[in-house]
Protein backbone atom coordinates (compact mmCIF):
# COMPACT_ATOMS: atom_id res chain seq x y z
CA UNK A 1 0.00 0.00 0.00
CA UNK A 2 1.68 3.33 -1.37
CA UNK A 3 1.32 6.48 1.71
CA UNK A 4 4.00 8.59 -0.13
CA UNK A 5 6.34 9.46 -2.84
CA UNK A 6 9.44 10.70 -2.87
CA UNK A 7 11.71 12.55 -4.91
CA UNK A 8 15.22 12.78 -5.87
CA UNK A 9 16.49 16.10 -6.98
CA UNK A 10 19.21 17.01 -9.38
CA UNK A 11 18.15 15.58 -12.55
CA UNK A 12 15.06 14.08 -11.16
CA UNK A 13 12.94 17.67 -10.45
CA UNK A 14 16.19 19.96 -12.48
CA UNK A 15 19.12 19.83 -15.03
CA UNK A 16 22.45 19.72 -13.41
CA UNK A 17 24.30 17.03 -14.93
CA UNK A 18 24.36 18.88 -18.29
CA UNK A 19 26.38 21.34 -15.90
CA UNK A 20 28.59 19.14 -14.61
CA UNK A 21 29.33 17.69 -18.41
CA UNK A 22 29.82 21.41 -19.97
CA UNK A 23 32.17 22.20 -17.00
CA UNK A 24 34.08 19.03 -17.79
CA UNK A 25 34.03 20.04 -21.71
CA UNK A 26 35.78 23.75 -20.62
CA UNK A 27 38.28 22.56 -18.31
CA UNK A 28 39.09 19.69 -21.47
CA UNK A 29 39.43 23.09 -23.43
CA UNK A 30 41.65 24.40 -20.65
CA UNK A 31 43.86 21.16 -20.43
CA UNK A 32 43.97 20.86 -24.32
CA UNK A 33 47.83 21.54 -24.31
CA UNK A 34 48.56 18.77 -21.72
CA UNK A 35 46.29 15.97 -22.92
CA UNK A 36 43.53 14.63 -25.30
CA UNK A 37 39.65 15.40 -24.06
CA UNK A 38 39.30 11.49 -23.55
CA UNK A 39 41.87 11.85 -21.01
CA UNK A 40 41.09 14.70 -18.64
CA UNK A 41 37.36 13.28 -18.54
CA UNK A 42 39.30 9.91 -17.42
CA UNK A 43 41.79 11.65 -14.77
CA UNK A 44 39.14 13.88 -13.26
CA UNK A 45 36.82 10.60 -13.39
CA UNK A 46 39.28 9.10 -10.92
CA UNK A 47 40.11 12.08 -9.11
CA UNK A 48 36.58 12.39 -8.04
CA UNK A 49 36.61 8.54 -7.04
CA UNK A 50 39.31 9.10 -4.72
CA UNK A 51 38.24 12.19 -3.39
CA UNK A 52 34.35 11.23 -3.01
CA UNK A 53 34.95 9.57 0.86
CA UNK A 54 36.42 13.22 1.64
CA UNK A 55 35.33 15.87 -0.59
CA UNK A 56 31.84 14.20 -0.73
CA UNK A 57 29.19 14.29 -3.53
CA UNK A 58 28.45 18.19 -4.68
CA UNK A 59 29.88 21.38 -6.80
CA UNK A 60 32.49 22.34 -4.52
CA UNK A 61 34.49 18.89 -3.93
CA UNK A 62 33.92 18.58 -7.54
CA UNK A 63 35.36 21.86 -7.84
CA UNK A 64 38.98 20.76 -6.12
CA UNK A 65 38.91 17.66 -7.99
CA UNK A 66 38.99 19.66 -11.21
CA UNK A 67 41.83 21.72 -9.42
CA UNK A 68 43.90 18.55 -8.79
CA UNK A 69 43.23 16.89 -11.93
CA UNK A 70 44.26 20.20 -13.80
CA UNK A 71 47.55 19.99 -11.62
CA UNK A 72 48.39 16.91 -12.47
CA UNK A 73 47.62 16.42 -15.78
CA UNK A 74 49.52 19.21 -16.37
CA UNK A 75 52.41 17.95 -14.39
CA UNK A 76 52.43 21.14 -12.26
CA UNK A 77 52.95 23.44 -15.10
CA UNK A 78 49.36 25.17 -15.37
CA UNK A 79 49.03 28.77 -14.79
CA UNK A 80 47.76 30.34 -11.27
CA UNK A 81 45.49 32.12 -13.93
CA UNK A 82 43.99 28.89 -15.53
CA UNK A 83 43.29 27.23 -11.77
CA UNK A 84 41.73 30.78 -10.94
CA UNK A 85 39.53 29.91 -13.69
CA UNK A 86 38.83 26.47 -13.11
CA UNK A 87 37.52 27.71 -9.25
CA UNK A 88 35.52 30.37 -11.03
CA UNK A 89 33.53 27.72 -13.09
CA UNK A 90 32.72 25.93 -10.18
CA UNK A 91 31.35 29.15 -8.38
CA UNK A 92 29.99 30.01 -11.78
CA UNK A 93 27.43 26.07 -11.57
CA UNK A 94 26.57 26.98 -7.95
CA UNK A 95 25.06 30.38 -9.20
CA UNK A 96 23.60 29.29 -12.52
CA UNK A 97 19.89 29.57 -12.94
CA UNK A 98 18.04 26.56 -12.30
CA UNK A 99 15.77 24.92 -15.05
CA UNK A 100 13.01 22.50 -14.13
CA UNK A 101 12.84 19.43 -16.11
CA UNK A 102 9.38 19.12 -18.26
CA UNK A 103 6.64 18.60 -16.27
CA UNK A 104 7.60 18.87 -12.65
CA UNK A 105 5.14 21.33 -10.53
CA UNK A 106 2.03 20.14 -12.58
CA UNK A 107 3.12 16.88 -11.18
CA UNK A 108 3.56 17.54 -8.28
CA UNK A 109 0.49 20.07 -7.65
CA UNK A 110 -1.45 16.58 -9.07
CA UNK A 111 0.68 14.06 -6.93
CA UNK A 112 0.63 16.25 -3.32
CA UNK A 113 -3.45 16.12 -3.71
CA UNK A 114 -3.14 12.31 -2.85
CA UNK A 115 0.00 11.89 -1.04
CA UNK A 116 2.12 13.60 0.97
CA UNK A 117 5.47 14.31 -1.18
CA UNK A 118 9.31 14.06 0.09
CA UNK A 119 11.94 15.84 -1.30
CA UNK A 120 15.30 13.20 -0.52
CA UNK A 121 18.49 14.70 -2.00
CA UNK A 122 22.67 14.32 -1.59
CA UNK A 123 24.89 16.95 -2.20
CA UNK A 124 26.21 20.53 -0.49
CA UNK A 125 23.73 21.61 1.92
CA UNK A 126 23.83 24.97 1.00
CA UNK A 127 24.01 24.31 -2.69
CA UNK A 128 20.44 22.21 -2.22
CA UNK A 129 19.22 24.66 0.18
CA UNK A 130 19.17 26.99 -2.57
CA UNK A 131 18.22 25.30 -5.34
CA UNK A 132 15.61 24.03 -3.45
CA UNK A 133 14.36 27.53 -2.87
CA UNK A 134 15.28 28.98 -6.35
CA UNK A 135 12.97 25.92 -7.95
CA UNK A 136 9.51 27.38 -5.97
CA UNK A 137 8.88 24.11 -5.21
CA UNK A 138 8.95 23.59 -1.58
CA UNK A 139 5.68 24.14 -0.85
CA UNK A 140 4.81 20.96 -2.81
CA UNK A 141 6.36 18.52 -0.07
CA UNK A 142 5.74 17.48 3.26
CA UNK A 143 9.50 16.80 3.80
CA UNK A 144 12.74 17.72 2.35
CA UNK A 145 15.95 15.69 3.71
CA UNK A 146 19.38 16.60 2.17
CA UNK A 147 21.66 13.27 3.26
CA UNK A 148 25.06 12.93 2.63
CA UNK A 149 24.46 9.20 1.97
CA UNK A 150 21.60 7.72 0.13
CA UNK A 151 22.02 3.74 1.74
CA UNK A 152 19.25 1.99 2.88
CA UNK A 153 20.10 2.87 6.50
CA UNK A 154 19.53 7.03 5.48
CA UNK A 155 16.16 6.21 3.90
CA UNK A 156 14.94 4.50 6.65
CA UNK A 157 16.19 7.35 9.02
CA UNK A 158 14.37 9.74 6.86
CA UNK A 159 10.85 7.92 6.93
CA UNK A 160 11.08 7.06 10.60
CA UNK A 161 11.40 11.06 11.18
CA UNK A 162 8.03 11.04 9.21
CA UNK A 163 7.19 8.53 11.14
CA UNK A 164 6.47 6.98 7.14
CA UNK A 165 6.70 2.94 6.83
CA UNK A 166 9.32 2.97 4.27
CA UNK A 167 8.25 -0.09 2.58
CA UNK A 168 5.05 2.02 1.56
CA UNK A 169 7.22 4.60 -0.20
CA UNK A 170 7.61 5.11 -3.62
CA UNK A 171 10.40 6.49 -4.63
CA UNK A 172 11.59 8.38 -8.04
CA UNK A 173 14.55 9.04 -9.12
CA UNK A 174 16.98 9.35 -11.86
CA UNK A 175 20.19 6.67 -10.21
CA UNK A 176 19.79 3.63 -9.49
CA UNK A 177 22.58 2.86 -7.08
CA UNK A 178 21.16 6.04 -5.29
CA UNK A 179 17.13 6.27 -5.60
CA UNK A 180 16.32 2.50 -6.82
CA UNK A 181 18.33 -0.25 -5.33
CA UNK A 182 18.30 1.22 -1.96
CA UNK A 183 14.24 1.87 -1.39
CA UNK A 184 13.76 -1.77 -2.94
CA UNK A 185 16.07 -2.66 -0.57
CA UNK A 186 14.15 -1.39 2.84
CA UNK A 187 10.92 -2.83 0.95
CA UNK A 188 9.34 0.61 -1.09
CA UNK A 189 8.99 0.56 -4.48
CA UNK A 190 11.07 2.27 -6.97
CA UNK A 191 10.48 4.46 -9.90
CA UNK A 192 13.62 4.92 -12.43
CA UNK A 193 13.73 8.28 -14.97
CA UNK A 194 16.93 8.17 -16.45
CA UNK A 195 18.52 11.56 -17.14
CA UNK A 196 19.46 12.55 -20.62
CA UNK A 197 22.91 12.28 -19.26
CA UNK A 198 24.57 9.54 -16.86
CA UNK A 199 26.77 11.01 -14.64
CA UNK A 200 30.20 8.47 -14.43
CA UNK A 201 29.76 7.51 -10.83
CA UNK A 202 26.24 6.88 -11.12
CA UNK A 203 26.40 4.30 -14.19
CA UNK A 204 25.29 0.59 -13.11
CA UNK A 205 24.90 -2.50 -15.45
CA UNK A 206 21.91 -4.23 -15.05
CA UNK A 207 18.05 -3.42 -14.29
CA UNK A 208 17.21 -4.59 -10.92
CA UNK A 209 14.72 -7.84 -12.09
CA UNK A 210 12.44 -6.73 -9.07
CA UNK A 211 8.72 -6.39 -8.75
CA UNK A 212 8.19 -3.33 -7.43
CA UNK A 213 10.70 -1.73 -9.99
CA UNK A 214 9.57 0.37 -12.84
CA UNK A 215 11.15 2.46 -15.24
CA UNK A 216 9.75 5.81 -17.50
CA UNK A 217 10.57 7.85 -20.00
CA UNK A 218 9.52 11.23 -18.25
CA UNK A 219 8.10 12.40 -14.88
CA UNK A 220 4.78 13.24 -17.07
CA UNK A 221 3.87 9.74 -16.94
CA UNK A 222 4.30 9.16 -13.02
CA UNK A 223 0.63 10.20 -12.07
CA UNK A 224 -0.25 7.23 -14.42
CA UNK A 225 2.19 4.63 -12.84
CA UNK A 226 0.71 5.92 -8.96
CA UNK A 227 -2.41 5.43 -10.22
CA UNK A 228 -1.97 1.90 -11.67
CA UNK A 229 0.33 0.80 -8.20
CA UNK A 230 -2.46 2.12 -6.12
CA UNK A 231 -5.49 2.61 -7.98
CA UNK A 232 -8.32 4.61 -5.69
CA UNK A 233 -10.57 2.43 -3.85
CA UNK A 234 -13.57 2.17 -5.09
CA UNK B 1 10.16 25.40 31.48
CA UNK B 2 13.19 23.89 29.63
CA UNK B 3 12.41 20.56 28.16
CA UNK B 4 15.43 20.29 26.10
CA UNK B 5 19.04 21.30 25.64
CA UNK B 6 20.96 21.37 22.52
CA UNK B 7 23.97 21.99 21.39
CA UNK B 8 26.74 23.33 19.03
CA UNK B 9 29.04 20.97 17.72
CA UNK B 10 32.21 22.14 16.19
CA UNK B 11 34.37 23.98 18.87
CA UNK B 12 32.01 23.18 21.53
CA UNK B 13 31.87 19.53 21.41
CA UNK B 14 35.28 19.17 19.76
CA UNK B 15 38.23 21.56 18.40
CA UNK B 16 38.09 23.02 14.53
CA UNK B 17 39.17 26.53 15.05
CA UNK B 18 42.63 25.29 15.65
CA UNK B 19 42.55 23.46 12.97
CA UNK B 20 41.35 26.63 10.80
CA UNK B 21 44.21 28.68 12.68
CA UNK B 22 46.98 25.87 12.01
CA UNK B 23 46.26 26.25 8.34
CA UNK B 24 46.31 29.71 7.76
CA UNK B 25 49.48 29.76 8.96
CA UNK B 26 51.09 26.89 6.96
CA UNK B 27 48.97 29.54 4.06
CA UNK B 28 51.22 32.56 5.26
CA UNK B 29 54.21 30.21 4.99
CA UNK B 30 53.63 29.22 1.58
CA UNK B 31 53.33 33.28 0.51
CA UNK B 32 55.48 34.70 2.70
CA UNK B 33 57.19 35.50 -0.88
CA UNK B 34 54.53 37.69 -1.25
CA UNK B 35 52.69 39.59 1.50
CA UNK B 36 53.40 39.28 4.61
CA UNK B 37 51.15 37.32 7.02
CA UNK B 38 48.99 39.87 8.23
CA UNK B 39 47.78 40.60 5.08
CA UNK B 40 47.44 36.87 3.84
CA UNK B 41 45.30 36.54 6.75
CA UNK B 42 43.12 39.68 5.90
CA UNK B 43 43.05 39.04 2.32
CA UNK B 44 42.30 35.64 2.89
CA UNK B 45 39.33 36.42 5.70
CA UNK B 46 38.07 39.09 2.76
CA UNK B 47 37.53 36.49 -0.16
CA UNK B 48 35.55 33.77 2.53
CA UNK B 49 33.49 36.95 2.93
CA UNK B 50 32.44 37.25 -0.24
CA UNK B 51 32.48 33.34 -1.05
CA UNK B 52 30.37 32.48 1.76
CA UNK B 53 26.82 33.22 0.09
CA UNK B 54 28.33 30.68 -2.56
CA UNK B 55 30.83 28.33 -0.86
CA UNK B 56 28.89 28.12 2.74
CA UNK B 57 30.55 27.21 6.19
CA UNK B 58 33.05 24.51 6.42
CA UNK B 59 36.50 23.26 4.85
CA UNK B 60 35.88 23.06 1.43
CA UNK B 61 34.20 26.27 0.97
CA UNK B 62 37.23 27.76 2.89
CA UNK B 63 39.99 25.24 1.18
CA UNK B 64 38.48 27.23 -2.23
CA UNK B 65 39.06 30.50 -1.02
CA UNK B 66 42.57 29.87 0.32
CA UNK B 67 43.16 28.61 -3.59
CA UNK B 68 41.96 32.07 -4.74
CA UNK B 69 43.61 34.10 -1.84
CA UNK B 70 47.08 32.46 -2.97
CA UNK B 71 46.45 32.81 -6.92
CA UNK B 72 45.33 36.73 -5.89
CA UNK B 73 47.55 37.76 -3.38
CA UNK B 74 50.81 36.46 -6.06
CA UNK B 75 49.83 38.36 -8.57
CA UNK B 76 49.18 34.95 -10.72
CA UNK B 77 52.56 33.92 -9.76
CA UNK B 78 52.47 31.37 -7.20
CA UNK B 79 53.09 27.26 -8.92
CA UNK B 80 50.83 24.89 -9.25
CA UNK B 81 52.74 22.74 -6.89
CA UNK B 82 51.91 25.53 -4.09
CA UNK B 83 48.09 25.31 -5.00
CA UNK B 84 48.61 21.52 -4.85
CA UNK B 85 49.53 21.97 -1.06
CA UNK B 86 46.96 24.43 -0.52
CA UNK B 87 44.41 21.81 -1.54
CA UNK B 88 46.20 18.94 0.08
CA UNK B 89 46.02 20.99 3.34
CA UNK B 90 41.79 21.26 2.80
CA UNK B 91 42.13 17.66 2.40
CA UNK B 92 43.99 17.05 5.64
CA UNK B 93 42.15 19.02 8.02
CA UNK B 94 38.98 17.23 6.56
CA UNK B 95 41.09 13.79 7.53
CA UNK B 96 42.59 15.49 10.99
CA UNK B 97 42.03 13.43 13.80
CA UNK B 98 39.11 14.53 16.32
CA UNK B 99 39.52 16.02 19.33
CA UNK B 100 36.86 16.68 22.08
CA UNK B 101 37.04 19.35 24.39
CA UNK B 102 37.07 18.59 27.92
CA UNK B 103 34.42 16.95 30.09
CA UNK B 104 32.06 16.64 26.97
CA UNK B 105 31.20 13.09 27.03
CA UNK B 106 30.24 13.01 30.55
CA UNK B 107 28.27 16.41 30.47
CA UNK B 108 26.44 15.00 27.99
CA UNK B 109 25.82 11.56 29.69
CA UNK B 110 24.80 13.09 32.76
CA UNK B 111 22.23 15.67 31.12
CA UNK B 112 20.77 13.06 28.68
CA UNK B 113 18.91 11.69 31.99
CA UNK B 114 17.10 14.47 32.30
CA UNK B 115 16.71 15.98 29.26
CA UNK B 116 16.54 14.69 25.46
CA UNK B 117 19.60 16.45 24.11
CA UNK B 118 19.94 17.56 20.28
CA UNK B 119 22.92 18.92 18.11
CA UNK B 120 22.06 21.53 15.73
CA UNK B 121 25.26 22.53 13.51
CA UNK B 122 26.01 24.18 10.23
CA UNK B 123 29.25 22.89 7.38
CA UNK B 124 29.82 20.73 5.10
CA UNK B 125 26.87 17.95 5.44
CA UNK B 126 29.51 14.78 4.95
CA UNK B 127 32.17 16.31 6.81
CA UNK B 128 29.76 16.84 10.11
CA UNK B 129 28.06 13.42 9.86
CA UNK B 130 31.81 12.15 9.39
CA UNK B 131 32.94 14.13 12.55
CA UNK B 132 29.30 13.00 14.61
CA UNK B 133 30.05 9.28 13.84
CA UNK B 134 33.77 9.74 14.68
CA UNK B 135 33.33 11.76 18.01
CA UNK B 136 31.08 8.28 19.62
CA UNK B 137 28.63 10.82 20.66
CA UNK B 138 25.81 10.27 18.57
CA UNK B 139 24.10 8.18 20.98
CA UNK B 140 23.71 10.88 23.41
CA UNK B 141 21.19 12.75 21.28
CA UNK B 142 17.75 12.42 20.67
CA UNK B 143 17.93 14.44 17.49
CA UNK B 144 20.98 15.58 14.69
CA UNK B 145 20.63 18.43 12.90
CA UNK B 146 22.53 20.14 9.94
CA UNK B 147 22.01 23.04 9.32
CA UNK B 148 22.73 25.37 6.22
CA UNK B 149 22.33 28.57 8.61
CA UNK B 150 21.68 29.22 12.22
CA UNK B 151 18.48 31.69 12.06
CA UNK B 152 15.52 31.67 13.85
CA UNK B 153 13.95 29.79 11.58
CA UNK B 154 16.74 27.13 11.28
CA UNK B 155 15.75 26.81 14.93
CA UNK B 156 12.24 26.91 14.51
CA UNK B 157 12.10 24.55 12.04
CA UNK B 158 14.05 22.02 13.78
CA UNK B 159 12.36 21.63 17.02
CA UNK B 160 9.09 22.12 14.76
CA UNK B 161 10.13 18.64 13.92
CA UNK B 162 10.98 17.15 16.86
CA UNK B 163 7.47 18.33 18.23
CA UNK B 164 9.80 20.92 20.74
CA UNK B 165 8.66 24.25 21.45
CA UNK B 166 12.14 26.69 20.92
CA UNK B 167 10.81 28.51 23.80
CA UNK B 168 11.94 25.91 26.16
CA UNK B 169 15.51 25.29 24.59
CA UNK B 170 18.25 25.66 26.18
CA UNK B 171 20.71 26.20 23.32
CA UNK B 172 24.51 26.07 24.31
CA UNK B 173 27.15 26.67 21.86
CA UNK B 174 30.84 28.89 21.23
CA UNK B 175 28.99 31.56 18.53
CA UNK B 176 27.28 34.52 19.93
CA UNK B 177 25.22 35.01 16.38
CA UNK B 178 24.92 31.62 15.40
CA UNK B 179 23.93 30.07 18.57
CA UNK B 180 23.15 32.86 20.90
CA UNK B 181 20.86 35.70 19.29
CA UNK B 182 18.41 33.54 17.62
CA UNK B 183 17.82 31.58 20.39
CA UNK B 184 16.85 34.35 22.14
CA UNK B 185 14.92 35.84 19.50
CA UNK B 186 12.38 32.41 19.29
CA UNK B 187 12.26 32.49 22.63
CA UNK B 188 14.95 29.88 24.72
CA UNK B 189 17.85 30.31 26.58
CA UNK B 190 21.26 30.71 25.48
CA UNK B 191 24.41 29.09 27.04
CA UNK B 192 27.62 30.74 25.46
CA UNK B 193 30.98 28.98 26.20
CA UNK B 194 33.60 30.78 24.39
CA UNK B 195 36.27 28.78 22.41
CA UNK B 196 40.48 29.57 22.94
CA UNK B 197 40.16 31.17 19.63
CA UNK B 198 37.20 33.14 17.86
CA UNK B 199 36.96 32.68 14.07
CA UNK B 200 36.95 36.15 12.54
CA UNK B 201 33.08 35.71 11.25
CA UNK B 202 32.16 34.54 14.04
CA UNK B 203 33.13 38.12 16.27
CA UNK B 204 30.60 40.28 17.76
CA UNK B 205 31.16 43.40 19.77
CA UNK B 206 28.32 42.88 22.56
CA UNK B 207 27.20 40.25 24.72
CA UNK B 208 23.18 40.57 24.78
CA UNK B 209 22.01 41.52 27.72
CA UNK B 210 19.12 39.12 28.22
CA UNK B 211 17.43 37.35 31.20
CA UNK B 212 17.94 34.24 29.38
CA UNK B 213 21.42 34.41 28.26
CA UNK B 214 24.24 33.11 30.48
CA UNK B 215 28.07 32.63 30.10
CA UNK B 216 30.52 29.88 31.32
CA UNK B 217 34.06 28.99 30.67
CA UNK B 218 33.72 25.55 30.44
CA UNK B 219 30.99 22.83 29.02
CA UNK B 220 31.70 21.32 32.96
CA UNK B 221 29.68 23.97 34.65
CA UNK B 222 26.49 23.25 32.36
CA UNK B 223 25.11 20.71 34.50
CA UNK B 224 25.29 23.58 37.76
CA UNK B 225 23.50 25.92 35.30
CA UNK B 226 20.97 24.12 34.27
CA UNK B 227 19.81 22.92 37.77
CA UNK B 228 19.78 26.44 38.48
CA UNK B 229 17.43 27.54 35.43
CA UNK B 230 15.65 24.69 36.12
CA UNK B 231 15.50 22.99 39.53
CA UNK B 232 14.20 19.68 40.40
CA UNK B 233 10.90 20.03 41.29
CA UNK B 234 10.18 18.82 44.57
Amino acid sequence: MIRAIAFDADDTLWHTETLFQETQVRLAEILSHYAPADEVQRRLHATEERNVKVFGFGVKGFTLSMVETAIEISGGRISAADIHSVVGMGRGMLEAPMELLDHVPQVLAHLQQRYPLYLVTKGDLLDQRNKIETSGLADHFAGIEIVAHKDPTAYREVFDRHDVDPASVVMVGNSIPSDVLPILEVGGWAVHIPYVVTASFERHDRDPAHARFSRLESIGELPALVDRLSPYPG
